[in-house]
């Protein structure tokens, strides 16, 4: 947890604590689906959240942001926050689908190394994103553009899409979905995920050869208890 | 309809009967919107469910999957009951967008010769099944696990995404969406489709080269009887 | 404004006041962001307009065309109205998502010089569409069909996703969404917009180059006034 | 099951099975969820169907109706073919939430002696509605009216709001939502809903004196087993 | 129409041609759902509008607002261009479901002499307003407060849940939903409406006496023709 | 902050450090938009909490509960937690809206001295909860019942309807909606909340009394500067 609290309008952090690099490259090699299983099910956010091209793919440190409605003025503080590594991660005060960004923020980030943006609101300059294969998962894609009046945060905790993020947090998101590491739980869940990946590739020989689950997994005792019945 | 009840939790059906084989592979040819208009506008699912790549398409028998929220232990049941040419068609006793299906599962099922599953619910390694080329039509996308702690039911009628099916009947999806035939009208509809499909080449030419549908279906005079007012 | 009113039914004005050709020209050269914001952030669809394709692109003077839910007759009786450069705009009295368009019809429109659809309703045949790039945007993907027995209008002004489409008005569409440019204003919207794009080049560079928008837009000072606290 | 298929169009069947009018007064004297946890906590409809006054309650055999989107012309069919007890259950063939109901059908099937009325669409006049005290569980209510001119069915087996009516059936609705028992299975469940009910107001007693469910369930083991951790 | 265009932003007019007040009279005597009819089916907001009360009622002449997201600024702008007698209209440049409205501004426009509030947005203080008795009509309650910061206008013409609103422009809300009357149109549907009232006593004495729908509106014939078929 | 960690499975923490009951007891004079803007306009749930009944009011400390997906063996665990002043907070590991409570856990959390219920998922026997005016705030009524199978939490930090809820913090529900004070802001906030509250009596008398926003906070000025024209 940093010094500041939830949601807390119109501060910009400058240090935070990242996660581990290796634990975050570690963590890079895996799919959501299976970090959120080493995780114990828990960290995602909801599947509203989608990539604006198919093969989006980010793996990074969190960069939180806090906007306001309609007000994108945040995204140009986040920018100068941000370092290598880092994933810009945008959360609204309330439900709002605005263009909160476009290629031009998307340049910016590039530039500061920035993998990609997730964000509870909406985007747009999706057709130079997606050429400029800078990844965002948005839950809409919308031209509205936005002004830049009213202050938000930088770096504070944030729910972003039903998931709490602090600065510093890992984020992976991929096809599947986004989900959230906490930072100084990032190698813990990388060694798991490790572990629960690693035999994966012989069950699906398995099954590719028709093995079927409900041997390999011992079910057939366990339904049968619960009382499942079959009938001709 | 089967001996068994709508919904029935706890039952595992082994013989279904299957609609005729010579009628799924003729109902193969056609399109989602042909076959739902020669079955005279119905049968359709809900328009919220989506395939998983745009190119995925899906003709076979139905095997049908009742689950319950946040649990896909009859996954693995009905994977054992799925013989080639078979479509897995799930149903929830709840609305969740858990994703109660992935790789491993898809490569169970096409182990056993399915063609493809239908779910009212999340589904996730969607980069794997594409991959796979393993066609999948669902209500959501979320890399959320799913548990094995209750019973739900195979091969039971069920109402999926708004439409009833029972199993063996024929399900054929699309980009369009998808369509439930029930076996015992799978050839009569298959039939109907065919004649339908006859004339569209026809059609197709004529309205390419400016005949307009005003002229072609003849409406001119019951829209004037309708009392349609051109002005200028 | 036309002679007829906002969503009157039964009528088809013939004669419509179509916006500058050359301004349409000019228009197409932009992006829908870019156009909007030309405008003073006005005029946009609501963004669940979603385009059958992600490379699909309109630009044309709308043949506006009100439904009857779960009816395309008036779709028929629009073709004829449609002349080379027009894009077909329907809305529908009620909320509904049946597949009002297919192939066939867009034989027809692309005959007539069409150059695509907006719809507040659902289209099918999404994948005969795709083949023959005719681009498509829509609040849903359905097979469902309709019937031809209700009178709505052509050529009147509607309410389409949130937006007020009179005849002749410019529409433009892309991956970003759906924008209506007011016939009268073509023109001016044209060249504020061709204005705004002008100085994009330059910016990205800079962007790219790491300059931060905080610097290149002035920001550091109103942000301080307004409050903006850096905590370390 | 009848002898009409599934949303068939066109089609008024007269004679219905309808259940046995001791097992509908049994059932009148439960809620909606002790009625669907009787049957295995299956056949309910979404929860999206709610009453439109917050006493409103129905217990009654299901009259079905299948209406076009926008098109109310199945209702006046349906009146004639109502008896009373009977409760009109209204499905659409496709998503739309216009007003199809209004107080002077309600006054014609108040007059065949009809308990209410379950519609997976919209309903109008309720100021008019709720002074009758005429129940009527909607999607929605809209002002919004409708046509009479393409044919639906009445008595033909429906899905409404997720769930198979057959008609017949007996269908409870109250504040907790619209539960649909099969006509076959009335008395059964009747039964089963009495026993259910049988034993609750001694476990309120006790639970309103301080007996926790861990205890009476004797939850505590099973709970320590899952592995269940108490930590202070 | 009015000299300043859709949404146009920064602007207030004052003076502008509120619809006969004779017309508005005549239309505060009869139902939503009647009016709407009386125009031809058409003029309704979005069904998602819902009273915040359920005895709420509306008829007046609209003062238009046009909000930024989470900004009721012009709320305040508003107060002052309130006469006797007119209804609040507020639409937003984007979905927000922010509280734009409270008792503080509801004791002003009530001192002005407003009818009520339609909002296609968020309110609060609820109770308060219920207490009040003032009445609003909105698709969301929500505490989240706004700032005072970006101009919007009031009195251009707005797009509200779907509807054309112009300043002057008669709006009558009640639990049916929200209908617009256009300003130059008012006492032609007051007199239209007056008009289908007048017969409807009748036949809700006729249909409560048991004659059919089927036969008073001479359905049965017609019903034929289209192919009803009864089966018993 | 507890030891345990955001949305933790298989926990419950016994001892939690509740908020001052003082600080508590002060809140509750105040409504749920008082509070929020007390706190920044920070710490609402999403809209679509509502309460059972609408004079449903709730003010207490926050006992949470993590369930999954169709079950609430959780909340039977979560009954032994409860003290005099407490309110459940119930959380689920995916979107579900099943009926997780009734009134037998209601006889029993009121009997632990309970002040309500809040919960991101269903209720059901609403007419029993509102009799015994057991306050709850839901997204959903739903009579679809669960089972007991699988192990949530009991008293860990969880997310619910977007706020993140650490057990203790303060939770103030209304029909405005459900606002989250945490424990060790309680007092601070509490104090703000009067403050704030002090001075609304005589803006509503001069409001009443005509005296115009416009001129009481003096924004004639700011909103000339920033642009805004009157015409007429």
């Amino acid at each position: 947890m940093t010094d500041v609290y939830l949601n807390q309008l119109g501060v910009v952090k400058r240090n935070i604590k990242r996660a581990d690099p290796a634990a975050v490259e570690k963590l890079s090699r895996f799919g959501v689906a299976t970090i959120h299983e080493a995780m114990g099910r828990i960290g995602l956010m909801k599947p509203y959240m989608r990539p604006i091209y198919p093969s989006a793919k980010i793996c990074g440190t969190a960069v939180t942001i806090l906007l306001q409605p309609g007000d994108n003025w945040m995204m140009h503080v986040a920018a100068e926050q941000l370092q290598p590594g880092d994933v810009a991660v945008a959360a609204c005060t309330s439900d709002n689908a605005d263009g909160f960004f476009g290629d031009l923020l998307a340049t910016s980030f590039k530039a500061r190394g920035a993998k990609g943006l997730i964000i509870d609101g909406g985007v747009r300059d999706v057709a130079d994103l997606t050429e400029m294969q800078f990844p965002v998962f948005s839950k809409a894609i919308h031209a509205k553009g936005t002004i830049k009046a009213t202050l938000g945060s930088v770096n504070v905790p944030v729910v972003c899409a039903g998931a709490l993020v602090n600065p510093g947090d890992v984020v992976i998101a991929d096809i599947d979905g986004v989900v959230v590491v906490p930072a100084e739980r990032a190698m813990e869940i990388a060694n798991a995920a490790e572990k629960r990946e690693a035999n994966e590739g012989d069950k699906r020989e398995l099954f590719a050869n028709g093995t079927l689950g409900l041997d390999y997994y011992k079910m057939r005792e366990p339904l049968e208890k619960a009382g499942l019945k079959y009938i001709d």
